[in-house]
């Protein structure tokens, strides 16, 4: 038996959470963001979903790009940090302890100490409502050594990586299958 | 130290997994998708990227909306049924043993079996190359009471979600923290 709830934007399902850097090296900024997802695969793009009202909308609107920097578990106050306050008269990198270093085909920083940083150069961007979807073409992608296996793989353990559901930061948990593996159904 | 990955389109962070159903009760299919995003909160809004080649863009081009259907973990020979096989010259609701219901707001038919419903009234769609798109505002939510707990919240042990990272399903792990609780940085 189904009960109706509400048609609201509500973490019903696992979801992503990153923290998007953009601006440039002068004037910068570190937004949490759980709406992020793949969008195209030729060429490769990710989208994410930025607020009118947020503090990051005009730099992302003025930049050429952004940069996806993936969180481990242990990083979770400085995410839950950036979801909680604005950039506006703060630095988010130096109240975090944060090296904001230059992107290699962006204008847009990226954070030295978050393990995996995704270079997404701006190439449409859609109008929803209170907020804007920005579609950014992945062009460049740095890992950092320590989230590797022997063969060069990201490490689920050794990255530790987090997910949003209801009102929560999640680990991950235990592999169920690989795609393509789970048998007849 | 960080390397350079290639710049593709790859599970370097958890992602949702989830059914996507389209069309209407007669012509109707089934999508595994994993590039689906929240997009919007007023209107709130889901976006969802489909290959230009897939069966289901044409159904999607269509018709007038879409439905998200949450899995259980011990839907996973299901979900990865629907990724692996086109539905063009078969029905994956009998191959799976699914039964299709109508929705209520839009022509797009749903899966009883799933937990979690979410019927989206598309909006917007955008060209990005091999993919679209889709912007579909929530109009309707079905949630099924055996997720829910004695408070009538989705309860993640009863739902048992799933998210996607590298070439995996995996279950969602312990509670990190609640948003807003990490305490400083």
């Amino acid at each position: 038996m189904k009960v109706s709830f509400p048609p609201r934007l509500e973490f019903h399902f696992p979801c992503p959470i990153v923290l998007v850097t953009c601006g440039d090296m002068g004037r910068k900024n570190i937004i949490a963001v759980g709406a992020i997802s793949h969008a195209c695969v030729d060429p490769p793009m990710l989208g994410v979903a930025i607020g009118h009202s947020r503090h990051s909308y005009k730099l992302m609107e003025a930049s050429d790009g952004f940069v996806v920097n993936v969180p481990r578990r242990n990083q979770v106050k400085v995410v839950d940090y950036c979801g909680k306050v604005s950039g506006e008269n703060r630095d988010k990198f130096a109240a975090c302890k944060l090296t904001a270093t230059k992107s290699q085909k962006i204008s847009a920083p990226q954070i030295l100490e978050f393990p995996i940083n995704i270079e997404c150069a701006t190439r449409k961007r859609v109008n929803l409502g209170s907020h804007d979807f920005f579609f950014g073409e992945i062009v460049a992608v740095h890992v950092d050594e320590s989230v590797l296996d022997g063969e060069g793989r990201i490490d689920k353990a050794k990255l530790d990586p987090m997910a949003a559901f209801r009102e929560s930061y999640f680990s991950l948990g235990d592999a169920v299958c690989s795609f393509g593996s789970a048998g007849a159904p």
